[in-house]
């Protein structure tokens, strides 16, 4: 029997209590506002931008796109960055992927105060959470680890497979796992014999952004999944990076897309930003 | 048989680049200086400042070392460090281990500036180096590939497990691992049977601190083994984390503590504060 993991009632929670904090923050004058920077025309990215804003007016936190045009020089995107950082009224400040060609978004996001680093974009906040100190996680890694916990699921000692190396999930997510005392494996596409690798897998986190790539030879039977992919299909849905028929009824847990680590996600960010609001 | 991995020749080489460049700079008129703060009494670390001040001047770098004494306060070694990187006659800067126990290194090593951060230790540089942004890595870390490098063991694809999770080493050393398209895992005091996880790699890093911990039941017959170890035996010697006289015969290669990734850290510090004094 697989267990659905789902994210909807964590993902309440956090927005319950983030409701409650932005209404206090309101009430004593510090209205809670986050600033998402964007540069490009891709139609998934504004429709995730729309699906923030949005969350985050139900919670009582003001959102402000500020969308600079697909034609943003670096230059342009770095002065509206440190322009948010000094502004007192923004609390959290996102720099929405893709960017332009000539823009890399790890080198950009070093103008972001690491304050209002909601999304844990700046390599200070990365470097920071390496280091153990204090500091925003990026929200998704954040989220396949809140999933982890809001299940039950034991994560020190156990081995835990990391599949993608990217600075937002892969890396993060292998950082706090390292923190929680599991036994980290990061694998990727020049990883020999994948499925080899992630079958010795207590926990299995898919990041690598290819739709349906593990299937029911990668997994042990009794391995906990959890899917951080989000491809969109050709009829406008969403698929993962895990083939859920086929490791279903394998696996004894699995986190669904939608309404797996996504909500959660978005959910954090939110929370990060009235944390961040709060001081 | 198993190949001894030293790192003399290599350390050799590097610090006669080092010896060329540092001649030059002089003759330009910027004389390339490292300093290294100090804040204990503790007398293997005192050991290890003298031989990285003879390396240096040896080099043709000068050495400062500023001793502020074991009761130094957080706030005191922080302006030091600040006074420091604001000094245009400094290139490099080291806070040496162990600090006071109320200091932590991650935190006051932040107060480094990053272009002088030799040792690779301000949070910054490790978020950088993560984010495959240019960076100082941490000297020791860098060295384990050097030496890899230098002896020609591949290692894309290749599957590197690494015994500790510092934030000098063992974490910066799996960061460099992924850059170079390893598969890595970490491995810790918390791992559940250690030896089994260690079978599997082709290239095994042992950075834990803990003299002799790794035998031949931890190898594969064909594995790489770098031994970061630097354990102080009673009798005044220097022990590493690998036993070499148990994994001897059955691995392919061994680096020898002392000579090997030793040699290679001093020089590769010495090499950041030239290119750090190049600009």
């Amino acid at each position: 029997m697989t267990t659905e993991l789902g994210g909807g009632e964590l993902a309440a929670g956090i927005r319950a209590e983030v409701t409650a904090t932005a209404a206090e923050l309101t009430a004593a004058g510090t209205p809670p506002r986050l600033a998402v920077v964007v540069a490009t025309a891709d139609e998934s990215s504004a429709w995730y931008v729309r699906s923030i804003a949005r969350a985050a007016e139900r919670t009582g936190i003001a959102c402000s796109v500020v969308d600079l045009g697909e034609t943003a020089t670096p230059d342009r995107i770095r002065a509206e960055l440190a322009a948010l950082s000094a502004d007192p009224a923004v609390h959290g400040i996102i720099l929405q992927t893709p960017l332009p060609a000539d823009a890399v978004v790890e080198d950009l996001a070093a103008s972001i105060d690491p304050a209002k680093d909601v999304d844990g974009a700046n390599p200070l906040s990365l470097g920071r959470l390496a280091a153990g100190l204090p500091a925003h996680p990026p929200a998704t890694a954040e989220a396949v680890l809140a999933l982890l916990d809001h299940h039950g699921i034991p994560l020190s000692g156990a081995h835990a497979v990391v599949v993608g190396r990217s600075t937002v999930v892969g890396k993060p997510a292998a950082h706090l796992l390292l923190q929680r005392d599991a036994t980290v494996t990061v694998c990727h596409s020049r990883t020999k014999d994948l499925a080899a690798v992630t079958r010795t897998a207590d926990v299995l986190v898919a990041a690598v952004g290819r739709p349906e790539l593990i299937t029911a030879e990668h997994v042990a039977a009794d391995a906990v999944v959890v899917d951080v992919g989000t491809n969109p299909t050709p009829d406008g849905g969403l698929v993962g990076d895990v083939d859920a028929d086929s490791v279903a009824g394998r696996v004894a847990g699995l986190t669904p897309v939608p309404g797996g680590v996504g909500p959660v996600t978005t959910a954090l960010l939110l929370q990060h930003t009235v944390a961040s609001a709060r001081g």
